[in-house]
């Protein structure tokens, strides 16, 4: 019972990413990432304060929000901004963008100040949030690199890449990289966020249709390590361009 | 590298569970769960109609509400209904418990009614979406026993038990159902929800501190097997009480 | 005319009332107060901070919050959270509780803190704003003495016991302490708040069928002359238990 | 130790009332007036529509809405409106004026209409909401009058005057229609609705500062029976002329 | 193609202007301005803080708020208070009213401190926003003639006059001063504001129609010449009363 | 007194201006639009449904959103979604764009459906709000055609092109399409929308600093009708490539 993808990719295929740097002119970090039909601008903005929890303690923060243009899908959605509140599926992917982002700052020797990486999607084809983080990371480092330019940093605060993929079982068939039909078909659907030292940042598995088993879980896993280091390849050869 | 829990409990042992049915007078099911010090009044609501895109199809819906008590913890927090708005913690757990019992219900076989599970803190330890979701699965049944019971149904529309628990490592030692000061001091800390079968419904994995290797991620879903399969058989003690 | 309550309870007579003290475990007062099938939990917090219309005043603030939850009543109603916004009843009972605490406190004498009283209803059956009343000075009571007992306060704020009860007139009759079938049918209903002392504190009667006469006033407010006699005695009996 | 009004106002006197029909052009029903210096624009709107709760009952709706020009006070208040919200006080306010037209109101005789009654404060200088029931009575009036003489009446659904008044004790001395400083001054503010026959339809006391004797309350209620006693017969001038 | 205007009113002619200063007792200025049958009370009130853009300064600032009573109108509108937003049309006046205001005001010379112009239509006939304009600068310059008089401001901070008025194209004829039933007839639709001096400080011009060509701006911008002149001057004369 | 343009840019010259057509792949229309640094996404979603003001009526609707990423500009603006509104300059500037619109579409023509056109500012330097215009008349053009060729509509319901220019007058000089470094710096900003025809839709001026005099206007208007003339041969062009 094996699933025909687009385009004769492979089960553990990744589609084609694109990374491209200074997309736009006046953030510290400006980054276009294309998973497929995918298309995220992740913008890095520093700023020279602090959200209350952290004045006077002499550690930065770093945090992130997520939208999408109405007509970035395929039907118009509700924007919302117009409608006045973030939707619970917003402020669930702008809080793990921000945690994973997070997980490979060193708070204390990026001073008092906030790094902001705005995900915005222009384009949906599944996996949004993955290539968020994975774009944002890129916007992150470039924003890093601007601050040790300028002599306003002197040693790097980030520890390290980071970079998230979504992985999924589709008639029974564990997929890489879900594109949106095959989200909207699949039975289970897992969001992996991984370090280039191929550790776990966060993993979050939803069984939509049937539940899923154990053996199923390390076969999504696997596949999820697999994408994750090209991703870190990837991020590595974009920034050394 | 062992961590001393409070009261001498093993890394692998849940805190004492209580279950008690019938906590509240009006609604078709009504539990307070107890996790250790966690308390959750978890109730079922059945309502004759469902959301617009149910409407029509014969099929029902099933969604949760969370909430906690501001003085529920430790210091008091504000009261979400004076400020106006969920929290994003809030509305990505009450998104949680609802998917988790939609994983055990047959939609169909429900007919058009929807259940509301409110899940209302009234005292934090830790762990409260945990308990929220397992004592909302016994909630659930109660109401659906009241509509077979009437005759409103003529077969369940419940496939299974579904329970869920936490799991993190504190200081390098993998624990099971960690409290409030265990929470605070994890490295890594995951919620499980599982089915009486054994398969996995949701696995939400974060690393706050250090990223978990795979090896610290499979001893962790070895302890969530453990600890739920001992949840799915005081849920059973408790409804055939 | 006479109406015929529940139980045989007599015109004048309370229903049961049951305060337990200690019911949560962080707040420095918890209460659950019951009167008959209402059950509300009220906590009282200690905050070191004042609203800013008091900051350097060197005195303090006592205030309100109440709450319904959803399932409390015969038939689920919206979280006010989920909506956004507080309905203005519940505005109104909040400032009635808040009002009524504070004419018993010497706000001087409080210093410069602030005592929050949450009043969330686990179980409604008529009466949830005069229960809060009653519970909330014994809760109170409870975060004062912690206050004496650390040696933060060197003499009591309070001035004397606050409580409070709803009359209303019922098919012609007069009754004490409304329950929800009696409140649904009543023609006028009152609620009193009354010091230890006899005095009144608030008085709020609205006819919800015929208008009433200043005999029917008459009657009503020595019915509850006597009701919160009688409650006053409970709440030092709690107290003192 | 009595208490020297302005204007050498006796206690038991009201101050200067105006009533104007006619304030403004488009409503049916559209009065100023004026308690001294408080001046209340009391609209009354008919729309052929009812709130959800009565749709196909047959019967009809009466409601209010309370609102205060930002300058209408001694200092600038924020506009509620650019707030985003009503405040606590606004909207008990207007649920107090609501109510108190519904109690001489046979809805089923308005049929299915809504009579919105808006109360907008100009000028305030003590018993706003007062000042606003009164007006409201009258412009009610005039709205149905109208609907009699277009024949879309063919019985007037009002069963008879209703009109409202503040009462208090300033300096142990009971005041009739207390203006702001005597309102700022008072230990107890009691605002009394009252029928045309002389019977209560609302009594809304609370001791701002001494709890208030049963005698202080006896007193109080005779004082609001003279003064809307003056105020009924003052609105039927109005209407007559 | 001539529009013949209700009370035989020239094309070019405005419609009674009334003009009463003092039309409340607490703001700095009070101004009941009047355009034919609209209607607009617009207070000043002064107030001793900055917004935060201006702290530390050492100017002032001058803001306005506009709002509609509800049955300002021919039908009732919603209460913006109550729907908990201010439409975008009182959003784009109030910015507007705001905006004329500071084109005669030098806020080095207003010193640290705020006037707020609160224009409230109490009745709509059209071209409220313009007359809200040449209302607020009549209470603007009462305000600061306080502020003089009492020393606080030793020379006035107000460069000239400001006034507004609307313009038209009905049927083909040019037209000054639109009221309602002209506003919503017209195909181009144009609100001017002037200084004393005759110079433009905002032009708002709307082809609600058909488009308007070089030649009609150019007769409208000539009666909005006419119309602004004729109101300076009525504007000095009610201030020299 | 002559302003010297970045790029030795003349006073009556337009930036590069760029128009991308499919430039995403859901929306009917899609249009990235480029002036100068400023780059707008405008797309155009086809609805089959309309508001409730045109339901029945055998009419269709156009209106707009506009939007601003939160880095488009030098420093980082907060997300309106976060913030839970618009601000008044994105309510008035969407309002412009819809009416903008409207002007040159045939509603009737159009049918019982909504042409939505999204306006989202990636990147900012002046001139977003006539950027948007012009490219969203092109994205309209794409989804009209759409229809047409799939046969939904029978004949075009657009009359003709719109498109707007900002001008300006900066230390003195009157210029045309100010950057953003020109419209802070200006005395007078006005933003003109005209017809292919050469009549003006809308025209918005506006004296930031001194007030503007007839002439300056003149030449103002002038400047733009040469801006726009160009402005609309580029639609044109971008539209038959």
């Amino acid at each position: 019972m094996t699933f025909q993808r687009s385009g004769n990719r492979a089960a553990d295929q990744l589609r084609p990413v694109k990374i491209t740097r200074g997309f736009t002119a006046h953030a510290e970090g400006s980054v276009l990432i294309e998973f497929g039909g995918t298309r995220v601008l992740c913008t890095a903005s520093v700023e020279d304060k602090v959200p209350p929890h952290k004045r006077g303690s002499g550690e930065g923060w770093v945090t992130a929000e997520y939208g999408m243009l109405p007509r970035a899908t395929h039907t118009r959605g509700d924007r919302e901004a117009a409608k006045g509140k973030q939707s619970g599926r917003t402020q669930e992917i702008q809080r793990l963008i921000g945690r994973s982002m997070r997980a490979v700052f060193d708070l204390k020797k990026l001073g008092e100040r906030t790094i902001v990486l705005d995900c915005d999607v222009l384009q949906a084809d599944g996996g949004t949030r993955t290539a968020a983080i994975t774009g944002a990371y890129v916007a992150a480092r470039d924003a890093v690199n601007k601050l040790l330019a300028t002599g306003k940093l002197a040693a790097t605060p980030i520890t390290g890449p980071v970079a998230a993929i979504s992985v999924g079982i589709v008639n029974g068939t564990p997929l890489l990289d879900l594109e949106y039909i095959e989200d909207v078909a699949c039975d289970t659907d897992m969001n992996v966020v991984m370090t280039g030292a191929g550790h776990f940042v966060e993993v979050q598995g939803t069984a939509e249709g049937a539940a899923f088993t154990r053996a199923e879980m390390d076969e999504l896993l696997r596949l999820a390590e697999k994408g994750i280091a090209e991703l870190v390849a990837m991020q590595e050869q974009a920034l050394s361009a």
